[in-house]
């Protein structure tokens, strides 16, 4: 192992789990991943844990944080009020370059705002943006934004088809990607306010935009960027789900006991990897920062956190965040 | 048969296989219930084929109308230069109190205008909605508004959910509808600037509000009325759509061969009747205007006429109109 390997900061102390799941997935990762990590909270807690292991090969350690957010706390106030938090002491890590990547599965307020506040934005960003790969579904398209950005503007649906460019190429290996927008109909001129003001500016853009898809589009990768605003991305994502869950609870009732046990187990689950797209990530990375950030799910479990470090170590690897700065800076 | 029939005018020359499957559909629709047809279009091609049929005890007759609307047209001119279209003849039948109703499977943007301008809006009506049932997904919930207003003021939202609601009570018979607002979060002050304004108008209103609700709880009948903008629910919609297509597209491929080929067509069957909402249903009623309108699709065929006349006729009979009309009166 060399000295290039990516060091990854991890809130050991966010998520549901914490602080044994969080340990047990990097040490997965360690184990699996050429990486460095800093396991960040409370000492005692993390050593605790660490003694259940023989991590002795492993490059792995501990750096000290003494306080936590809670999921009830105000972000910002919490932060002011605590401000050797394990979120906030991960950020400093990668802010004073001792750490390339910050994963936590802390409550996502907090992770945003000690962020923003820590790192800052990248140029021409009002709020960060989450997308995600459609994976099962559509495996060569990914969409954005999915929740961060209720109301925007057309600037920035064009910052997330620069984001979304550069994601596309660098994670899904896919050259000169589609991006279209997300509209109520394909010709051009369809779409509310938002859509076509943005449309023109799309069409004189350097991206490869192929217009307006629709909503029956989606699951075909008839683009490989989708652009719509965070309202409409995640109501859709979510909606993915609910009706992901309610055919599968009824195919369950129809196929029970004309299909063998496990063959209905085997396409039920097919299923659900096809509908439950965030749930099968388990979190996703923030763009628009400047670092690179994993915000796992709460629930997560070792698997899924030594997943997220995987998934930060090939961000960095790429060199998605200098791609993606470079690219915002030529709009 | 009393003199109580509901009377309903067809667009005879709208639609794809208009007038053969327009003047079948309506002798099956006479057949079926009572009503009294009248079918508006070039007389001499509809008295064509009426002759294929024994129509002697059936209460249909032919209005003439010498000039018909192409999809390619401009509604607005069109109608400016066209005043004896079919669809202008048959909204005056209402107009005029010789209808109760008009059924077209013509060009949307043409029925849609000149209902507006024969008929006229509803007070406080910007522009007509549509919304659906959901059917088999969620049989208890209809959703507005699915396309016509993509850009919506909090008002707006209001009247939509004042129509869904009689719409939920009279043809769903549901009594104290729940109402809710569909947004990306289900806590109060989550959603979009659209969502969060109209949020205390719903609070304060005499609708049974019952706050936020998120993607997910869609198929699951959380809310008997589901308000949206114009463009989120054409997106979801036609999103249902597809991803039906694509889980029956790997079903299909899964489970060939390991069920009778019987029991597998019953189940993709059922798979698409669920998410093809807006196929199912054949077209639908448009709302906000003094008179009761059906626009189905274009490609429909006797069976789906018969259906639209089926639902005029039930709008009719339950007071659907008048009941719209005193609830948006008491905003």
């Amino acid at each position: 192992m060399g000295g290039k390997s990516v060091k990854v900061a991890i809130d050991a102390m966010g998520g549901d789990y914490a602080p044994q799941e969080i340990v047990k997935g990097a040490i997965q990762a360690a184990e699996k991943d050429e990486v460095e990590l800093m396991l960040v909270g409370g000492e005692e807690a993390i050593q605790r844990e660490l003694k259940e292991y023989d991590v002795s090969s492993l490059r792995i350690r501990v750096v000290n944080a003494s306080e936590v957010i809670r999921e009830e706390e105000s972000p910002v106030t919490a932060l002011r009020q605590k401000p050797d938090a394990s979120v906030l002491v991960a950020m400093r890590l990668v802010k004073e370059g001792a750490a390339d990547a910050v994963v936590s599965m802390g409550y996502t307020g907090a992770v945003v705002v000690s962020a923003i506040e820590i790192l800052g934005k990248l140029e021409g960003i009002r709020r960060p943006t989450a997308g995600t790969s459609l994976l099962e579904l559509a495996p060569n398209t990914v969409v954005f934004d999915l929740g961060p950005n209720a109301d925007c503007r057309p600037g920035d649906l064009m910052n997330f088809a620069v984001i979304g460019s550069v994601v596309a190429q660098k994670i899904l290996h896919i050259s000169n990607p589609m991006v279209a927008l997300l509209s109520n109909g394909a010709e051009e001129g369809k779409g509310n306010l938002l859509v076509k003001s943005a449309y023109p500016l799309f069409k004189k853009s350097r991206l490869n935009f192929i217009g307006n898809i629709e909503g029956n589009d989606i699951p075909f990768g008839r683009a490989n960027v989708i652009v719509c605003d965070g309202f409409t991305g995640n109501i859709l994502l979510k909606f993915c789900e609910g009706l992901g869950d309610s055919i599968i609870e009824r195919l369950r009732v129809t196929l029970d006991k004309r299909l063998p046990k496990e063959e209905l187990d085997a396409i039920i689950s097919d299923l659900f990897a096809l509908t439950h797209i965030a749930d099968v990530a388990g979190g996703g990375m923030i763009y628009g920062l400047n670092g690179v950030v994993w915000i796992g799910h709460g629930r997560s479990k070792a698997a899924q956190i030594a997943e997220s470090i995987h998934q930060v170590k090939l961000a960095v690897e790429t060199n998605l965040l200098e791609e993606i700065r470079l690219e915002l800076r030529k709009l």
